[in-house]
């Protein structure tokens, strides 16, 4: 490091030639690769931003202007020229920096954002609110496929507001699937914008990777009066060849296991369904590789949908794909299909669609903190209409309940976890619905309920609850909706029922059970650990599972304390 | 009715001429007019796309051929020609027609749509599925705000599949707060078709009531192997002429009661507060008028903000709002509300930011049907970090939930229906976070407990109650979250406790206390009546509300039986 460790704020930064500006990102480039490739996160997109952040640093007075990051995960540079060079080598790890922006971590962060698409609506709220400063929205990395930002750009075009708009056009993000602004940018190219009827002036073409024209640029902006455009053009991956060569790859970087995994699971399954069910249609939102599909793309390119980041579109059209009687298979991480809600609830639960929802990362999510935990699926789930849900154990479980899908005619979802698969049960019970199966049932005192790869885990406290001369029974609660009411009711009294969930209580298995035993005037003690609904900052999904008390040694805990 | 009468089937218009067509939709007109008025509805969109259905119908072959719907409430005059003027006069009332396309009704209505912005999405997927048959959008009224319309736009304008598009342009739907809409078709009809990139031919102004021609650019549509657009100018109201000069006083046409309404009591007392506290933001979604926001717009016209139909947007952007130091009150209506749910969870929640959301027509809504109870917002609101909720039990407690809230740093919820507020219980005790009152507090063997609208046929059932000789203790748990824990704990063993809440269970004030007692191992019994998560068709509010059990009748009946 030859620039970086002199910078303590961005400040010192604004003293630098531009010599010394182009070593600062080679700095910010070594200090990012480093430990995003040691701790995983987002290395491409950071690695893009780097000079375009140097340049912002040096031209604006953070954080008396406010810069708005959309997608959240392009914001090591500005989080190390900000003063957290030093913890950046906790980033992604527990009580460490978070890979997005956070407010609580400094006060350079203006909104914790790990979701895309919402810096412009931000911006909208932060000009009509006379915020101090100028209000900068650094916008791309598929930010501009979600819905949510046009309503915001049909917004911004007519405010009488200054708003500072740099769309940035990694070429990852402006592809055939943003027409609408790709369409808007030409036209503009060609034709200038004195076309075009929005108060916006646009700059385009700039870029990127030049430190003194983007000063030049960001300069102007300032300057102006009104709001503005600038169109950088970035490299995905700049400096590091090779994920330059394959940015997608170098996308999202962490450690990989050995084991398979459930995403690929449901991916090998697809691929295997699709080859004699001809109507089976698999869809993502820009999440090809991280959901499994990538062989099921390869295999039935005409069956294969990836509308980009656009949940809400992903899921109603979907609707209409089963309207025409096809079979969709939605693949959508949990926290991310939180953006299609009404969706599943209006256009696929009230019409009652046979559609099967392929929920990966639900539970909790290592790594990226807040905004990403799939703790919440099941309680919003769980109170629509005619939605079912289905955990499975093991591979074998996600196997059998995706064949068992394909003749459901109702929606559907199966919820797993980005996690190896900890356990192999060797065995799976033909899959009925709202029907759970005895994994042990001795009429024993304690009966331990849970599901997904939480049920590994109280399989494992059941040995360790067996060397204390407790014996359990063990129900695999794998339909969280509906419950298996017969088989609860057959549980006899007196007993001490416990339930272990990866999710919140609101429509848990725990809950559900406790109304239905309430109701019979069951005289059992009921038990249950759930994820409490409060937000979980960045740390491994191991450390996060643990702090739930989910953990194998927490759960025999549990029991014990109970008897 | 002239013609209408012979009509049984849209195939029976196809032999009619040019004058008869004319003439069907003056039948029309007055069938629609006729039944809205007395029954409650959309007026002026219906009556803006008579002529449009009927050439619809004329050209197309219903329902081989596709028509979607967006926004559902234009679909009167289709419902009228597709078989069903005889169940019209049954419009929106309980087992009769609901006011929006329901393919249980008729194999005519091809897909269920009460929210906005959906049918182009579904297009993309059926066209997708292959399904037999023309497929066309009717989208306007509204709908080309939602940034779902534009996640479809970006994924139709390179679809390699037809899909007929017809944008209503009514000169509701397509206002300055539609910019890019508005700008792409200025630009087409500028320099013509062949600057766009998109693969869409696209003809514009075309007249909405001339069926004529119409007719003529429908069949070119149909005949046409790609996608195409037609733009079609349409007077909102048309054949009114109170109508056709205001047409948003009858966009949607109902009773009004003569006591005054929760939605009326938010917008006096924001307006109240407004004067004084100049950080006081009222924003809405295309709803000024439904909200009670009229005279807040015209107060503080600088401080009210409409966004059109982009919940998200509205919700995203008063986060902004909030970072800028400002107190925004978000007026939504509960079912709309469900599309910004991750705007809630990620950029209020998660952020904690001091937002105050306004939910009209929470619980159940009279006429509308299954897409627009308001029973879902308890459910996911409750699992979200850092979120309160609060019903009023009236306008004085309404007024004072307002007043405090000015002063509350993070997200608070207040639900309430439409409705005309049906008791002034004359007190309200000070408001503290998660504080719940005593309206009658004598250690009586049964606790009822309740809220909101449900708290005063609670207390009339308390009377009922005590001519058959049971006396009850009365609680108004006016926080659904954080729930009065004290208060629940004071309650002696070997009760019963009742709740009757307006809203599904999930996350109900029963489920909560029910697992707060049962930790506590306390020996009441605990009985609660929440609202199914079913569909609920048509009907009015009463209705409703007796379906469910809510009502005084059978609150006191459900009390004596646990007696």
């Amino acid at each position: 490091m030859e620039i970086l460790d002199k910078i303590k704020l961005p400040d010192d930064l604004k003293r630098l030639d531009i010599q010394d500006l182009n070593t600062l990102s080679d700095d910010l480039r070594e200090v990012i690769t480093k430990y995003t490739l040691s701790n995983g996160g987002h290395l491409a997109s950071n690695l893009g931003v780097v000079d375009l952040t140097c340049a912002l640093s040096y031209v604006f007075d953070f954080p008396k202007d406010k810069l708005i990051f959309d997608v959240g995960h392009q914001c090591y540079a500005y989080k190390i020229l900000s003063g957290r060079l030093d913890e950046f080598k906790g980033l992604r790890l527990k009580d460490g920096l978070s890979g997005f922006p956070k407010r609580e971590e400094s006060e350079f962060d203006t909104f914790n954002s790990g979701h895309a698409s919402s810096a412009l609506s931000i911006a909208c709220g932060m000009a009509r609110g006379d915020c101090l400063g100028q209000i900068i929205c650094l916008i791309g990395d598929g930010a501009m496929t979600g819905g949510l930002f046009y309503e915001a750009l049909n917004d911004v075009l007519t405010l009488d507001k200054k708003v500072i708009i740099i769309i940035n056009d990694n070429n990852k993000s402006i592809s055939d699937n943003v027409g609408f602004v790709n369409e808007y940018l030409k036209i503009v190219r060609k034709y200038g914008n004195e076309i075009s009827c929005f108060n916006i002036e646009t700059l385009n073409n700039i870029d990127g990777h030049n430190i003194c024209d983007l000063i030049g640029k960001l300069k102007y902006a300032k300057n102006s009066d009104k709001s503005i455009i600038l169109h950088v053009v970035t490299q995905k991956g700049k400096g590091m060849p090779c994920a330059e060569e394959d940015p997608s790859k170098y996308h999202s970087v962490g450690k990989t296991g050995t084991l398979p995994c459930y995403g690929q699971i449901f991916g090998d399954t697809v691929v295997e369904l699709g080859k004699n069910n001809k109507d089976i249609f698999a869809i993502t939102a820009a999440m090809t590789e991280g959901t499994g599909l990538s062989e099921f793309s390869k295999a039935y390119p005409d069956r294969f949908i990836d509308v980009g980041i656009a949940e809400e579109h992903a899921v109603t059209m979907s609707a209409g794909l089963a309207l025409a009687g096809k079979k969709p298979y939605v693949a959508i991480y949990s926290t991310f299909l939180q953006r299609a809600y009404d969706n599943i609830l209006h256009d696929i639960c009230l019409n009652k669609l046979p559609i099967v929802l392929c929920i990966d990362r639900a539970g909790f999510v290592g790594g990226d903190g807040e905004t990403h935990q799939g703790l919440y699926d099941v309680a919003y789930l769980g109170s629509m209409p005619n939605m079912s849900i289905f955990a499975p154990k093991d591979a074998q479980e996600l196997r059998s309940i995706l064949k068992w899908s394909q003749n459901y005619d109702q929606p559907l979802a199966i919820r797993y976890p980005k996690s190896e698969i900890a356990s192999d049960f060797g065995n799976c019970c033909e899959i009925k619905l709202g029907k759970w199966e005895y994994l042990a049932n001795n009429n024993n005192k304690n009966v331990l309920i849970s599901n997904g790869e939480i049920l590994s885990n109280t399989l494992k406290a059941a040995e360790i609850l067996k060397t204390k001369g407790i014996s359990v029974d063990i129900i695999n609660a794998r339909f969280i909706k509906p419950i298996d009411e017969e088989m609860i009711s057959s549980i006899k009294n007196d007993k001490n029922i416990f339930f272990f969930e990866e999710y919140t209580s609101n429509g848990s298995i725990y809950m559900q059970a406790l109304e239905y035993l309430n109701k019979a005037e069951h005289t059992s003690h009921i038990y249950g650990v759930n994820v409490e609904n409060k937000p979980f900052a960045v740390a491994s999904r191991k450390e996060l599972i643990e702090a739930a008390n989910l953990d194998v040694e927490s759960i025999a805990q549990f029991v014990l304390s109970k008897n």
